[in-house]
């Protein structure tokens, strides 16, 4: 039997306390509705903890990212508030192998704009439209048990242009009430790890309790837990040679000292 | 008559300057002799201009940036000299269009990393061995006039697994004498600015003033130079709707002040 | 000074003949329309004939097809009567390097499932329906001076699942107001040749009147014109060794007489 | 527990039964090492058949095809004996689901040809050299448990420019002692099926008895099996609006009799 996959949900938890509306339809935050609808669609094939800002190293000791195969990040109003030497351990962790989910408003968050190399904005309007998102990849993992669109009727818009990298696979499209279009489902390779960017989840609206929107992140949970797959090193060694080489070329090596 | 591509040739400039073997090749810097050879190929079409790290910031002032269409940049033993708040400048006028070809070494520079989101390490060894980069994307500008094939009679060895986000369009894979293999030429797309990076260049073989090396650069160039294209905007705007919304839902904007 | 690009705008031309509203919107067919607007773009740096399915060899002769850089193509109720003949004739051509623009109900043609390998199909509705036209990709040459959207008011409704591989570059996504969303403009290579694929154009409809679409396709005739590139074969040749073999195991090449 | 993965290995079968060399090395042809593989490494995770050129239909009839989930092929010499139906039917179920794994000489096959759009030509020389398979993408589950790289003592030499689409994700490259390179593992989605190409596999030598190919190739039967997805049709449906349309415009759909 397989090993169950290790997934940390980290929640910024600060809506929550300040906003009786969010508390309102996430009473024990965001991050722990996740958790629970990610345990509640993979049972024991995962094993789920949480995290936030506020606790020590928000949560994300060395210990933690160590035991992580996937972490999923939501944040909004305090991304300037997560240290720079945590979100470097957490990109080293992704290169490393563990895979990321990054929801919603953490389009914005450092370790996502780390990730990308872009500037990973976009257009907002909080109108509770209604949003429809279509599938495009219908033989993705992610997509699996989707149909081919499913609808929120209220959510936050997000729309183009999206600053990001070209996806690697796109996979879900999102048409808004409003006007505007989305890639609201997209991933990326970087390093050993892989990246789910998905757009649902503002913190005025219940897109987490919704069936489609957990059956997705759930997929999203299984495809980026790490394969054995081959050797990674973040390292740049200096490699002999396989084949004979047929120079007579004398090589000065000094300059390498400091490679 | 279209306006000159105005290019600025980034070179560290540190090995010239302590070692006599590389001095022989490159007697006025590697950023000299590359700067050189794209007047050479453009002609009218280009304006070139150097900048080195030991100038003031860099020789990359806020000026000199704004009057570049194309970057190339050149660095190896003196990464870590780059100030972050020149790399950070440099990113942000990519994202706003301009063009960058990061060259041999400058894998590991600060900016091709940020680019990236990856650790761009790759397997390395200074052996002066043959290497033949093959063509597997013939109709891309940026092989105009090169052959199936070209040849660099002594080059130093960059082999997989390069850390590198898949690229969008594969140009050249590198073929070594000593058993390795290596995607020598690829490109990324970042905000409005094109990402070229190529990989023959080691200070101490003459690869820049290789023919085929320098045609390569040219093509870079000029494909990397900015379109009008379509609007873009490192922000994250507000934005009101286009078509009706039904919803009487009343949304409380009071969360969105920190956005 | 650069030669112009020899552009065929090939039409089916059957609905202007049998359709008042068509004949009403494109008196002297929509091909004609399509040059006309493709001449006033690019001017000088182009020359434009035409070709329809009633002419022999549907106008696309072996002569006409080698004076051809770019063909562009606009099909619909008459598809099956396009000769397999001539359809493999425009794919080698394509291979070897001739630019393609597929456009709206073209997505259905022979040649276009050909070059894609797949089925091609789509959700469609004629509810003259307003269409949004969002930019993703604000680099690309194709999306040159288009603004971050351009609208037509009415517009037959294409929706996805659009069964095409994953566009090499995606440049444009529609948003329809009935409810739906597809990738309006995207890009491919086969062979030496360019693919761009553009969704507007329903017979019913002036959308080849409109200025933006025009410019779309001014500027993906520029972007598919053949460049230079590197050599291009449609064999499979023997190659001799580049480098020394050092096997002593006999080769019986008996088995080759077949490839 | 999950259902097992219905296999069927194609094998054309000529060159065993009219070379001693090939028999020499697969006795029972081809098709029996392959299938004998995928058993031993997958084992109850696998149902295997095979099926051959010379059977009625090839062996690949509307039942068996059915009945199959990830489908192998191999052919060489005969390509022109595949008939064109057959051709036709397995397409059709590679866009309904089924995987498909392409090997070695199949790259000139009718089925691999009409997925890719391209010619899928190569470059070719059979010296019994050295082959060494390099992994560029480490995440990726078809490179599971394999090194960094494997080395094949004899391979045919396959070369570039491979004529195809550009993989959407490259997996293994492969350098060759004579002085060439190759995309060697490629893959591609074509409707709700997926494509591997992996590049071992001449007649001559015992690639298919090598533990890496075998471990790569079972890799790839797990990876091309057909996952639930979302909907996918070959059809062009007629869509009702979803959302409310504001326009008076009468339409006249006489002209859609034909779609």
């Amino acid at each position: 039997m397989a090993k169950p996959i290790r997934v940390t949900v980290w929640g910024e938890f600060v809506h929550e306390k300040t906003s009786d509306a969010v508390r309102a339809i996430y009473p024990k935050g965001m991050h722990t509705t996740i958790a629970d609808s990610i345990r509640a669609s993979l049972g024991g094939d995962v094993q789920v903890r949480t995290a936030t800002l506020e606790e020590p190293e928000h949560g994300l000791t060395d210990a933690v990212l160590a035991q992580t195969d996937v972490l999923t990040w939501w944040g909004h109003c305090a991304h300037d508030k997560v240290e720079h030497a945590i979100v470097d351990r957490v990109h080293k962790r992704v290169l490393e192998g563990m895979g990321i989910l990054v929801l919603h408003s953490g389009h914005y968050s450092k370790i996502f704009k780390k990730l990308m190399g872009t500037g990973c904005g976009l257009k907002w309007r909080e109108a509770a439209e209604q949003e429809r998102i279509w599938c495009v990849n219908p033989s993705h993992p992610i997509a699996d048990g989707v149909g081919e669109y499913f609808e929120l009727e209220h959510e936050e818009m997000y729309g183009e242009l999206f600053d990001i990298p070209e996806p690697e696979e796109l996979i879900f499209i999102g048409w808004f009430e409003g006007g505007e279009v989305f890639r609201s489902g997209c991933t990326w390779r970087r390093g050993k790890g892989k990246v789910f960017y998905f757009q649902p989840g503002h913190e005025t609206f219940p897109a987490y309790h919704d069936k489609n929107v957990q059956k997705v992140i759930a997929n999203g949970v299984k495809w980026a837990a790490p394969t054995p797959g081959a050797p990674y090193s973040l390292s740049a060694p200096n490699h002999k040679a396989l084949n004979p080489i047929r120079s007579k070329h004398v090589v000065d090596e000094s300059l390498h000292k400091k490679k």
